[in-house]
């Protein structure tokens, strides 16, 4: 590489998150030392984005920083969780000093948005992949599982699914969209918004929770599944954007809705007698999200329509492909 | 992939690692809950291993996934901690049902030798890169930095550097070995043993430690620089294996020693008053390490030989380069 690693970590990546005081030792000796509170459980998360698989070749750097950490960040939403501490073993082919720039730009403003201090991580030559590890804290038992929602739930998904996987088709050029909707679309693929406000408010509310990231019908199937339930959603309470039904119509929004990706938004179960409160308590209009269906005793994912099943082709799930 | 991620998971890597009760929620939610105890410091540390480059292409995969956590151990055995959990983001071109067995029984086998519970990870299609995080615990305050040293602490590493090197160097066809020397020096690179033991009972004696991956003389300088100070080596008593010797000669075994990487043993300073204490408590023989030199007011790292210092030219410090 052309810069050294030392030089890069000082350059790019020592003051890039947020300053926290639980953070005993950071970047720089042979490990990170975190003091952590009493009462907590630790959550630990990682996830990995590699080049023309999770995002394509030559996408913003800003963006592939921001999305690094995001995507970890959905997922420690999903718990209910604090975010506090994150590590970072960037792979890189060479080191070119704007690219890195603008990745740390990019994964620090989005870190200090959330007091997310970088601690750590590793600097390694090879083709371009991003792994984070994300550390946060939570209530002892408080945590929001997949699993623990009853038959009854009525199910909610904070956003508008579909945006994120239209913003990538956008971006690949395999999707147009009218001057309206392109530039919004985009944003929310390259720049999502992790749910992390919402995720700890839900802890009081919410008998289940997960990451929406591989559309929302199988997703939603998979908190259901781990509650020993199956997920019913009904096809017009899904939440699209007026930039996606721009776009794709309304009928061909819901269906991106149901099964695009990237989405990192959460999808929460709350007992029926509880929803009264949670909107009363956390405005559905100014918290972003919708009810979309309910839990029931019959297993599997289904989408009602007008009041009957809908039936999907294997290429309903497959948009663009 | 051939395998579903979630079958990946289930059948190569549930069971993976050892069972802990401080895991609440391990593989398979978003994110997995650790119960962490009070009074302890939490310790972070991610590696990343890419093929081509940490190892070479076609390595035994036994000896990938146990090398991808030993790094990782190695760090945290310089921080005098404890092991308990691990993340794994495997990226992988190929899904291949034998490949991933040998995999995960080198990492788990080494993982539940440690006690190291692996709680969650990511698996993603791409060039073969390995990321673990690891995670542990060390009593608040008690842990063992590169820094804080004094002049006069005496030097101490463990195990035998540059057998590792020369181990990488015979798999790569760099080198040619003696038949009782070969497989010796190859295990050394395969599969190295970090020193886990050894840097939780040091916490009771360094003044300070480094995990020794990238060539002694040059760690040696790390923790010396992190302290202020200057590493003062002397060549007559760098602790070279037989193996190496029957390989190199002792000079040549003493020059890689120096300059090596993959060691994955411990550097640490010991105050001259503890290091009676130091030989009665962890006699050296058992614990495997020795003597190497002393830290002095000096800046830099030097070598002496016959009481003068060496000149290294720059080839020096790269062998088989």
């Amino acid at each position: 590489m052309g810069l050294t690693e030392s030089v890069l970590i000082e350059r790019f990546f020592r003051a890039c998150g947020a300053q926290r005081s639980d953070v005993t030792l950071g970047i720089g000796d042979d490990a990170a030392l975190l003091r952590f509170g009493a009462g907590n459980d630790l959550v630990a998360k990682t996830d990995t984005l590699v080049e023309g698989v999770h995002f394509p070749h030559g996408s913003p750097p800003a963006s592939i920083g921001h999305r690094a950490l995001a995507v970890n960040l959905s997922d420690i939403a999903a718990m209910g969780a604090r975010p506090a501490w994150a590590l970072l073993a960037l792979t890189l082919p060479r080191a070119e000093e704007g690219w890195l720039a603008e990745f740390a730009a990019g994964l620090g403003a989005l870190a200090r948005e959330h007091r997310v201090a970088l601690v750590g991580g590793d600097t390694t030559h090879g083709p371009l992949t991003i792994t984070v590890q994300l550390l946060g804290s939570v209530p002892a038992g408080a945590a929001l599982r997949r699993g623990g929602a009853h038959a009854g739930d009525v199910l909610f998904v904070s956003g508008n699914p579909g945006d994120a996987a239209a913003g990538l088709a956008l971006e690949q050029g395999r999707l147009t969209a009218p001057d309206g909707a392109r530039d919004y679309l985009r944003e929310r693929f390259l720049l999502p918004t992790p749910r992390v406000a919402l995720g700890e408010r839900l802890r009081t509310f919410a008998s289940a929770c997960i990451d929406v990231s591989d559309g929302l019908l199988g997703d939603a199937g998979k908190l259901a599944k781990a509650s020993a339930l199956g997920a019913e959603l009904t096809f017009e309470e899904l939440p699209v954007s007026e930039a996606l039904c721009a776009t794709l119509g309304e009928e061909g929004a819901r269906l991106l809705a149901l099964s695009g990706g990237d989405d990192y938004e959460l999808c929460f179960a709350v007992p029926a007698a509880q929803v009264a409160r949670l909107h009363a308590e956390l405005p559905p209009e100014r918290w972003n999200y919708q009810r979309i269906g309910a839990l029931s005793e019959t297993r599997g994912e289904r989408v009602l329509r007008g009041g009957t099943v809908m039936e999907f082709s294997h290429s309903g799930y497959q948009h663009f492909a």
